[in-house]
């Protein structure tokens, strides 16, 4: 049996491409090119999306200035569309590691959308001096400012499906800080005992963290906004006219809702990998934040028996193969792990962007890779978390109670009454003696009984006079 | 329509299952526990191979110390073979990144390989009192020894495909070597002229980086080859009978046809992942090397016109959707990004590594995924290099011979004859007046002109009498 | 000869100091328990400066409170000062890297200030009956709000200094972007030849990039003003009474100078290091620009005789211990290294992060450490950049304008004009024979001359009507 | 008060220095170009004495070559031994971190040795005409094989003693594992209940791990011993006639007693940095495992009264400066933070690495810095760990073994005769009613009494016939 195919040609010779494929010769060579991860682009929805968009704000800006007949330009927006609807994705086949700075991936795009516009123009597939996708769909463009651009706009995109799912996070958090506001505990630093404080205070601290953390990711994503659509080849702007920056930035802002900008100096813009360092950065702060969160979480719940015991994560699934009746605290040790592969992404993304030389960083696809992967990996992430994990967890609250009440941290309380010098005595023996606080300092005659129980109030000095939100 | 299932039973309840899958309620769990990648362990076959490996070593084992029927021993060996051949693959379905050090693959694993035995036997899936995934297939095992040494036993695999790639990248650089032999030109130190050298000795160098790298690799993964089966839980051996061990890992060794070894302390090993990490380095070295490697391509093909233009690199694609005619490095350029991969897949091994807490790394699923990308990726890209580039690669032999005769660099070699001080004002004068060294030597009466042309001759300065392998 | 020694004592026992040391017996122990890198903490000014600044704060706070005497207030409020203007400095002899979460650091500062009071106040040194190191220079705080409130204000400090070190870099380069601003030269995109440009132009593209980054390196020191003064040891405020934190504060940003807020979840803040991995993200994402910047610096001045060419970098020192003559780009490459070891923190600062427990980072002291060596470093390397390099540099304006004659890149410009397609023809064809642009579309009757001389001209193709900066 | 001066001259013309100072003029500019850290070269005394090394092996073998006179070769290795008795090191002041390469770190040598050398044979200092910097004391050498060989033996010097230091931490675990060897305790993998051990092993797990470091941190060594002494500026060897390597590396091999070898292919040895990648990769493996094994210390110390309790650390200080009595784990703590810095150095060492060009790496400087940082560091957190925490940790035995008796992971041991699923339900009713697995299964007729005692022997259980080295 033999396929039919179409003969395409390119700079290099002809080529027999598949006569059902959208995609072309330049598509064609790429694929042959780079057979690094296996991983077409297609398995990253929002960067097609956006490169449609791309070429449909192109497309009409081209038209509004008289370089694109509308004939030709509803054909392209019209393909575009499509494939912002979700067809034709599996089309873009190019592998996402590939050299050329993003070629590929805009020629895959221009051969796709190219096709299927002849297609609505009544042309067959290929015939390329109806509608070009060099000369038609990626005029006035260059894949230096195409790239970055769709890049940019897929990332804002994924972006903000990871602050829903930290804001989800964030509110199990909250939930389980009133749900313990009243269950006293021991504070620990270093991991030895410390002072009181409230189940409720430790885990009101993970929503303020991850607050936080939304609010930083938030700032880095505006950055992001920021297009070097117009810049063409290296910032000069070379073959596209003048309006065409600004009318093309004004249909890709109409097109997908998004405030984008164009950089104030295109030459910069092309060649700057800046805003993805910054946002690669806040990615990690966020998985170093949820890393300490996880770790927290197992630690708390250690035991059943020889451990801390403090909280009970709900079981989700057996927990050993040999070991009958165990659970193990898997949702947060996949987040753990999901926070060093970021922690790990952060550096290719670093040493891309450093990579960068003259007026192009050739290396914006493992960026975008690395980032990609980032962003929704920790969305899946937040989202177990909260939902196979903290809105699940209970407190053991009489432990909790018992230790405070058995604590020699109990007497940092006293400092300010018998002294740091009298206080280290007594804390000194209830450690040697196994005996407690308090009767060592009315044995002593410290402080008068009453006096002593008011002062040793776990409540009190939980909470003692600090705002705590 | 309705999908027929069958019922299963864990520690948490009761749950359906499709009635023709071959995994059971704990896979079933574990893909709802973490929707993390959307990459089955499926997609790592080298791991599913190991898992079936290790299961019928321990069957055979098991079998041998009387402890598992011959008629279970045949049949979980009959369904091992049948996953090393390929078959069932796609009901390796648990996400690769997951929480539980591995329990969840363990499982997956035991699941399919009893209701493929069970079917083997005549029995239906499910009926698992006949043969059972923990207390058959898992027998005398633990996820904490099972998993760590498939995921050895897979490591091994993949980096022999990688060893080889390296293989075929270091000839093809060792034969440009042996043909630009005799091709002069100018060597470079900080971007710098510096004295004369052939083009042969520079693909020489890159050859033998690759040959360095390789002894490295071979030695590391040396290390992969001690396994901890036999440890159970945690080290211990509890529930693995006398002589087991050393059974499990004799069969595993003829099966594989690896030299696996016993770890010497199975505490130590269970909990331990120092040979990941120093696998996850050396592979870093590798990638660091390669990367300098095709900076320096890059560097040396430049051009056409405007830059170094010393070599050409085989066109593989049109460089530009707006430049005609552009044709860019675009094989080491994908180099580069699977090296910034690299790089930062060895902070996320580390990061695992250093997370490992009392008895057992709860985190070796990243790390067997980062390993595993790293070295898939790495075969990849020397494969193309080798193929796509190197092989293809011509050099500008009258172009270089020029730059060397033109050379303030000669001056170096004058250094014994005339003295550093000398030489340097002849080379401040050639570079200021744009003259030659030769003639401003003779002007200078400094040495007699048979004997300057004797010591300026190229091939002496760039040979002079030290070994170059 | 015998040193006079004074006895202290402390929970472990009585240990002698020198008789003249203004640090005491907890410094001492922290001294034989840290000899770890032979740094002291006197090596960081600032945060010395910063620590006398906080002890100051709170003695104010504790007076007006009535919590401490007149007289002690201003016996503890002088020895700070006295630290401030540079004296006793030298007293700050614990390492800087150290366990225990700055309590060395903070008990070496109490002890100081403690004796240097007592001397004031007519004492002798280690009579803490009349003045306590704990009880009184203490009074109300803990090493874990008093320890991370004197790095971010030490923090604040350096960066002030990296913020105007930038600013000067940056004028550097848009001196030069001025000076340059009519050169032409061709632009490159992955080291090839793309289109022309100016070499105005890049500088410029340099000194915008320095302009963003210190934009970013403004917004990520604000977040470092919030401080956890009055958190005491958790972050309940345990043992700070009403309105103490809110006194603090107000007398810390009076001392400093600084717009200090005091985080609205002392439990958070106090756990929490965010804020410096945000910080060292943003260091990370100035080194990964300045060493790009630098590459292109090195890359564009390589030659003499054998590479680019483009620019002159003056010569600060020789080259090369062997060829004469020699000159190196050596103030670009010292600041790669400086960036090499900036990104290199990055890792240990957000590994350190990561490994904060429950109510306390323990780790504070490295995140310290490399937080101040990368700010100091980038800032000795901003200000030897612009003094040293791109002050003096200088251009090869006739080379340049060659490159751009004789270029292939040219042809882009007709792409609107004759096609992509013939465009690529000829692009290929000037590669092949070596022969122009212009005379090939001449010949092949492409475009009459003067349209083509028009639309030729570099200076159309490199300014053509883009908005640059 | 003015200072006496002496002319030099260089490249870039002349300049005054300190008539006293031992340096020349190529070291004044290097210290006015690289203001960046302020730590001299000096700091690294194995630097300067292999330097010393490597001047004075040159000078013998220039000295059997006929090259250099007797006279000038004794004064030289007389200036070269003084140096390497510990004479003159102050002398040695660039920066170091440097561009060029490491040649004022050459200068540096040259230009102190030549003084030295002229000041032997009775000339004043700056009297170049009877033996000179360059002329002489680098004859037949370049900075780039001079520097990298010297940063070579340096490493070796500065490993052996980090060799050492962990021999001494791992006899400390190993004689605690001996002390802990009856003591019984519950393992645990990912933080919940496992199976039973005991101390121990736990702690001979340490030392094996400790163990296994050291053999690869040995094997990295070995490699660090090629040297490319004879490659001259770009490995062709290039003024050093023949047979100067060879002899050279003799001299130098008997003058530091170290089995240096030459590499076979000077071309790649003299470009490249792989054993020194190796080598960091390898110091962070020893950072990972000793920071997992800290963590594990202050783990299983946590408390005293709301932790695990299962060890006691010995108190070095007191932990608090508010909370009496407080004591924290503050050695593991150090040495945490030495292992994250260690792990960011090796980033700065694979970035510098990586970014090596063509024929050289020129920044050496930054790697030498970063590797000497880390094994030091490494060195003295080693010593500080055994002798100051482990030396001196005892156990809480009741505690211990009460948890055993106590533990539900006991059921484990049951597996093998009452089967997983049994077992399960004993487990899981065992922890919901707090009762003990021994009355569960003997209430429930699984096993007799007698029988089941037997079983659950902890003694037995945590030492199943498992080989435990």
């Amino acid at each position: 049996m033999t396929t039919a195919t179409r003969s395409e040609h390119d700079l290099l010779g002809d080529r027999d491409v598949p006569a059902d494929a959208y995609w072309g010769v330049h598509t064609l060579r790429a694929t042959e090119n780079f057979p690094i991860t296996g991983t077409p682009i297609s398995a990253y929805p929002h960067l097609i999306d956006a490169l449609a968009a791309v070429k449909e704000a192109a497309a009409l800006a081209n038209e509004e200035l008289g370089l694109l007949t509308p004939e030709k330009a509803a054909a392209i927006t019209a393909a575009c569309q499509e494939i912002r609807s979700g067809r034709l994705h599996e089309q873009f086949v190019v592998d996402v590691i590939q050299g050329g700075a993003g070629t590929s991936t805009n020629m895959n795009a221009n051969e796709v959308i190219a096709n299927r516009a002849l297609e609505l123009l009544g042309h067959a597939k290929g015939e390329y001096r109806h509608l070009h996708p060099n000369e038609d769909v990626n005029l006035g463009q260059s894949t230096n400012d195409v790239y970055p651009t769709a890049v940019r706009v897929a990332t804002v995109l994924a972006v903000r499906g990871l602050l829903d799912a930290m804001a989800v996070l964030q509110e199990a958090f909250a939930r389980k800080a009133v749900e313990f506001r009243d269950v006293l505990k021991m504070g620990r630093t270093q991991l030895q005992d410390a002072v009181p404080m409230t189940l409720g205070q430790e885990f009101s601290a993970f929503a303020v963290m991850l607050d936080e953390d939304r609010s930083r990711l938030a700032e880095a994503v505006e950055l992001i906004h920021e297009i070097n659509l117009g810049a063409t080849a290296i910032g000069t702007g070379l073959n596209a006219p003048a309006g065409y920056a600004e009318s093309a930035r004004r249909h890709l802002s109409a097109i997908t809702g998004l405030p984008l900008v164009t950089a104030a100096n295109l030459v910069e813009a092309t060649q700057d990998c800046g805003a993805f360092v910054q946002m690669s950065g806040v990615l990690k702060r966020i998985a170093v934040k949820l890393s300490k969160t996880c770790n927290d979480l197992r630690l708390l719940s250690s035991g059943p028996r020889a451990g801390l015991g403090e909280i009970n994560l709900p079981p989700v699934q057996a927990g050993s193969s040999i070991m009958p009746g165990k659970v193990n605290p898997v949702i947060p040790e996949v987040v753990n792990q999901v926070a060093f592969e970021v922690i790990g992404n952060d550096i290719a993304v670093t040493m891309a962007a450093e990579a960068g030389q003259l007026q192009l960083n050739a290396f914006e696809p493992i960026i975008l890779h690395s980032l990609s992967e980032s962003v929704t990996h920790l969305r899946a992430a937040c989202l177990t978390l909260a939902e196979r994990c903290v809105a699940g967890i209970t407190a053991n609250t009489e432990v909790l109670r018992a230790t405070v009440e058995n604590s020699i941290g109990l007497v940092t309380a006293l400092n300010p009454h018998i002294g740091y010098t009298a206080a280290t005595d007594i804390a000194k023996e209830a450690l040697v003696s196994g005996r407690g606080v308090a009767e060592l300092v009315l044995e002593r005659g410290l402080l008068p009984a009453e006096r002593l129980a008011a002062l040793l109030r776990p409540e009190v000095i939980a909470g003692s006079g600090v705002p705590v939100a």
